[in-house]
């Protein structure tokens, strides 16, 4: 029994990695590739109550209470389901892990501000046993991400506020690429959905 | 207007916090004093519905994440409640705090294991602003304690822990007294109800 890989894929709204996450799990699947797909926030049963729990609320929710949050679901979401799938030799293929919390919480909430990120970063070295083995950076304007989503591209104040939001995020992305190119792997997300996932599967097999 | 000050009560299971703080609220009213009476986990209306999720028996969650929800309670309630009334001048009178924290979470669960104590000392610098002026820790018998509170049936989530499970947050609430005698006053529990009441308004009154 191989070891199993854990792979985390990233990125702003809509840029395609769901569709790449599907490309990746037919190719694992047609290697015989045992794998746990899953997603963030939730991923497990009570991770996915906080999940809702945070959305029916209509009670305003400062930042420190959402990143707190986050972490909670996140080390159910390990406990429960990643790290018994890799110690079962399983790959787990994650949609969304802690480099979205850096990147929206850390950067689009937080400003890229010393102490939000700081406080994330000690979260993660707390509470976060397991780093993916890999982290697919799914590298595309945010823009047109957001036309792929089927968004409107008339801006309004509150949808330009919006942009500037996920422009923040992006530099987030970016930025985590930049600090820990070993681990975040740039996949230029532009071109037929093929295409991309030909080039995701060149960095994942490198793992094989 | 006198700056408002942020007292909160420990102790194990019924050695008699709520009753005390009945106690110290009527003489504070008595004085004039304005303040807002409120607890832990809880507190505040997004804190409390973690809390449902905290005591409720069905469930299953691990240490860490307890701990992650805790402090998630604890910053709504930071936030909505005990920062803004100590803005505003009042009293914040808080039935368990961090302390309760450190010794249910860090010794009964965590058995007092070094790291788990880390991770807790860790959430408290990142995530609490504030730390209470005066901590009062009843100090009780764990047993007695429990015949005390004999009188109540339903056992939550907590309640069903083993006696040596008690002794150990016994001894974390000691570790703390004597880790921070300045804050922590250490209140003989014994005796009646007007003793307990008159010992703790000897500690308070200092603060006026
Ligand atoms: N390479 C591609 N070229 C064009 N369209 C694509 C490509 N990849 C995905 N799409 C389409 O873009 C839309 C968004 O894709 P997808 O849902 O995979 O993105 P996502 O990153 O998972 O979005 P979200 O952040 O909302 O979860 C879908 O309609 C999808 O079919
Ligand atoms: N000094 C005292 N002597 C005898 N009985 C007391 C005394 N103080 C409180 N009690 C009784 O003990 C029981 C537990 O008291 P109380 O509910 O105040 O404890 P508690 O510390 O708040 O408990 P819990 O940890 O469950 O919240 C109650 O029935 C109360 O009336
Ligand atoms: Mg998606
Ligand atoms: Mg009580």
């Amino acid at each position: 029994m191989s070891l199993g890989k854990f792979v985390s894929f990233e990125g702003t709204e809509g840029v395609g990695k769901t569709t790449a996450i599907n490309g990746l799990c037919e190719r694992l699947q047609a290697q015989g590739i045992e794998y746990v797909r899953t997603r963030e926030p939730g991923g497990s049963p009570f991770a996915e109550q906080l999940r809702e729990l945070l959305l029916d609320t209509r009670t305003q929710i400062n930042d420190d209470t959402e990143l707190l949050l986050m972490f909670a679901a996140r080390s159910d979401h390990l406990a429960q389901v990643i790290m018994p799938a890799l110690s079962a030799g399983k790959w787990v293929i994650c949609d969304r892990f802690i480099d979205s919390t850096v990147a929206y919480q850390g950067y689009g909430r937080g400003f890229g501000n010393a102490d939000m990120l700081h406080k994330i970063e000690a979260l993660i070295a707390g509470f976060v046993p397991r780093l993916p083995d890999i982290t697919l950076w799914l590298d595309l304007p945010v823009a047109e991400g957001m036309q792929r989503a089927g968004k409107r591209s008339v801006a309004d104040r509150f949808e330009q506020q919006q942009l500037d939001f996920f422009d923040r995020v992006y530099q987030g992305f970016e930025a985590q690429q930049q600090a820990q190119p070993q681990r975040i792997q740039r996949i230029d997300a532009q071109g037929e959905v093929e295409q991309v996932a030909d080039r995701i599967w060149q960095s994942v097999s490198q793992q094989l």
